[in-house]
């Protein structure tokens, strides 16, 4: 589906961001995830369980059920499963069929996330989860504050697209940050290493941002460099420093950086999970700035804007049946870049077809 | 369609509950009967009338038409229609076309229920309604008061799915009557017999459920025992005796039968028509227990949470795009044995395509 | 798509009307016609300008651009487009690519309309609107009043097969100008010449309507003509003549002509665009009578029920998945005509395949 082939959706083992990590209790949530309904919780233990989120028995959906212990019961006809998934307990029969169990998920909890594992099992190496030092979100010389989330009504991939390509932060986001200094007209660098897209641009010599004045504790001219990396399929850190620029020698010298932080789960074929928060790598002192901002009126507006013209581009999709013409520009090389990983990813999963669920021979099991 | 074969919805050559009696006046109503637009009124002489809900000129739904005598009259272009269909006035011409007619459904009431045909007229046999009196829906020895009335927003197979397994009752009923000593969690004795699948289980020895003890002015020990009997396609009673349990010989003594009546019927291919009412052998003074019962708030509940789960798996069966996995348990032998009593039903009837109706040719009458 | 041949919409090489010029200003305005959004607006130099409603590089609707002078400048990252569609500015890049413009319509302002042609712009041949002095629209002896506007829940060619048959106005306007003495019962006369059907009937002698008798200060009894043209595929024009008959001779005189005017413009595949206008040719004092009946509650009550009857036909076409059964009858001939001159009509444009856009080629421009 567009921008993909078509019955191209989205790579299924692959890691993916399925919620933060304050998300999930000992209440059962019900994300849909590639497609799929899941449900999360956490034991008595406090491990973080994914289960398959519709009873196998008669589809019910288990978000609404109770824990009973570790085990979530069915509030249909009180079916129980344990957090392996394994049925155990069929209150009108002793014998359990062993096809009546839940498709369990790997999951990994990093940094503020649950990193959930949608395709093949055997498969979910957690070393394949970005590595989060290099990312910088447990590097410990930044404070991040992650927390924000949008159901966003419009397909995944128009978000990657609207995080590759920066240029929008001036008229998108006039309103909010881009009237403030932010994002920077060009077409930036590109490289792809991997599974890995990363721009770099820069602004040598501007004014420094009013925001970003109130955070440094500094007024003048500032050099402002931007590094985006998006570890292909789900996650995006833009690196953004600041340097202080000497007004007679025009050296520089470093304020401090900001990181944006930003995670992007494909929910529905039509809607997608979008995860945000903020970080500084400075001012390690109360309060947290970085908290302050992803809170603040600033990004919510941004953030705002963004899922905003998302389901604008998913209406006139939908206006035009499922395909818009587009010309692409110099810019948007990175984007398509990313688009490029996305479908690699999926042709080499056989089209995306090899780990759907067949229904169950509709025949009684006794 | 899920959970019969591909294609195959709901037989048509068969008598389905329309509407309760008390539905029906002199002011049109409209009703979506297997997927098809019906309107039901009374004539003057009280018959009841059900006809095609459309004009056959242009589509009109008739439904808010006005009745002149016993014709409905089309708000659009005043043609009138007579109680059989024929088409008794064009106003703009002086011949009636042979083709201008509403169909006529073949009606039939019986106890507070309208019985109609949706199939080949020539078929309607009135033999093949259910034996109201073996049902005990006209038997002396039963007070019975219809009245309850859902639009469900799932198919109507969901439904018998559920009337069918009564070990749901202690699960989604735990609020209602299900948290009051009703349900029984076993696998019922499952009987066949031409188009009736009789189901029944037992419950030898509890405390009298709270609603029953105020129900019969008894509060000690009792043996329960529910006969249910699904007569396929549409009308299930569930006969519901209740015994005194001497607390030293054990003797059961029968304190008197509830019966549990409903019938549903396909309206869209996601919605069904739910009727339901309430019934008692016992204590024919007023007010009638039945009737009490029936408007509830217990009752009440505990349909708001059949409804409820109806919804829910029709929206897995949405977010699955059709098709639900389902593990089969021994307790769904009745479930099963209704859907291939229904299946057989389409089957013979080759595979429900023999009744539709074709458009007309879109050339100009005259 | 019913009433016409299945994959058959609307002819594309034809005229419409896209809007009252009142409701174009220097804010754009987006209108879906024949299923494409477009926006409308005027330049500086009060010239109209429609373009194709959706940004070529990433899809984003423009109607909620700002106008630089008088290019459209788009949301999402700038890019300016001017009257002519062509790319004036990508802020990101130097060079514009050749592909990187937006379609523009062939556009003419007649009377109060503006007249769009969405087809091939090499045939945009301004003769081909419909004569407007012939009409009577801009005829000196009348004055007309335009400005009612509705969007349909309902495919356009329901409101053409309403205009086309007004053995509806007894009936359907019963509560609004058919309970006034509107609309005759007949099979009207017929006449079709190219692209124009014609219908004429005529109420030899009745009583003068009461609000004609307020606009025309006359009691008695009248003659009233009415003679339809459709000038297919979007106008028509009622002209709507009443005559004084003398008591004893029986003769007419000419008391005065009313001007029912309307436009329907195919929206989507299932909504329409309808515009509607009174006029008069007597009494050129102030106030215009033809603006306050164009206005006046009446004339809003009868048009409301026009658009009701509309939504609940596309409705039953829902209800019965496309296609509806139809009889057609004597009194339908003009409707039926009319059908077949827009089936002739997209038929000529080889099924109104060929002026579709193709989605670009999804690889980058440089």
């Amino acid at each position: 589906m567009y921008p993909l082939e078509d019955g191209c959706f989205a790579p299924r083992n692959q890691w993916y961001v399925a919620a933060w990590l304050s998300e999930i209790s000992r209440t059962p949530k019900e994300r849909m995830i590639l497609d799929e309904p899941v449900i999360l919780y956490r034991t008595q233990a406090d491990e973080i369980v994914a289960l398959a989120g519709l009873c196998p028995h008669r589809g019910f959906p288990l978000a609404s059920g109770k824990l009973i212990g570790d085990d979530i019961e069915c509030p249909y006809h009180g079916l129980r499963f344990g957090p392996d998934g394994a049925c155990t307990l069929i209150p009108s029969q002793d014998t359990i069929p062993a096809a009546c169990r839940l498709r369990s998920y790997p999951v990994a909890a990093r940094w503020q996330w649950l990193w959930i594992w949608m395709g093949d099992p055997a498969l979910a190496d957690e070393t394949l989860i970005p590595d989060h030092v290099e990312a910088k979100l447990v590097d410990t010389d930044f404070r991040n504050a992650g927390g924000n989330y949008y159901l966003v009504p419009g397909r995944y991939v128009l978000l990657h697209d609207n995080l590759l390509d920066l240029n929008h932060v001036p008229f998108l986001h006039r309103d909010s940050f881009g009237g403030d200094g932010g994002g920077a007209i060009q077409v930036p660098e590109v490289t792809v290493h991997e599974n890995i897209v990363t721009c770099s641009f820069s602004q040598p010599n501007i004014a420094c941002p009013p925001f970003l004045s109130e955070l440094l504790g500094y007024d003048g001219p500032v050099a402002r460099q931007y590094i985006s990396y998006f570890y292909a399929p789900c996650m995006h850190v833009i690196w953004d420093s600041i340097s202080k620029l000497d007004p007679e020698t025009g050296k520089a010298e470093p304020l401090g950086a900001l990181l944006h932080i930003h995670a992007v789960t494909p929910a529905t074929k039509n809607t997608a999970h979008y995860f945000q928060g903020e970080g500084q790598d400075f001012s390690h002192t109360e309060p947290c700035l970085a908290e302050v901002f992803r809170s603040s009126e600033l990004v919510s507006k941004a953030l705002d804007e963004d899922v905003s013209a998302t389901r604008l581009i998913e209406q006139s999709i939908a206006a035009c049946h499922g395909r818009i013409p587009e010309i692409l520009l110099k810019a948007d090389k990175a984007a398509v870049l990313g688009r490029r990983i996305l479908q690699a990813m999926i042709r080499a999963e056989d089209g995306g077809q090899s780990h759907r669920l067949e229904p169950a021979d509709a025949m009684p099991a006794a």
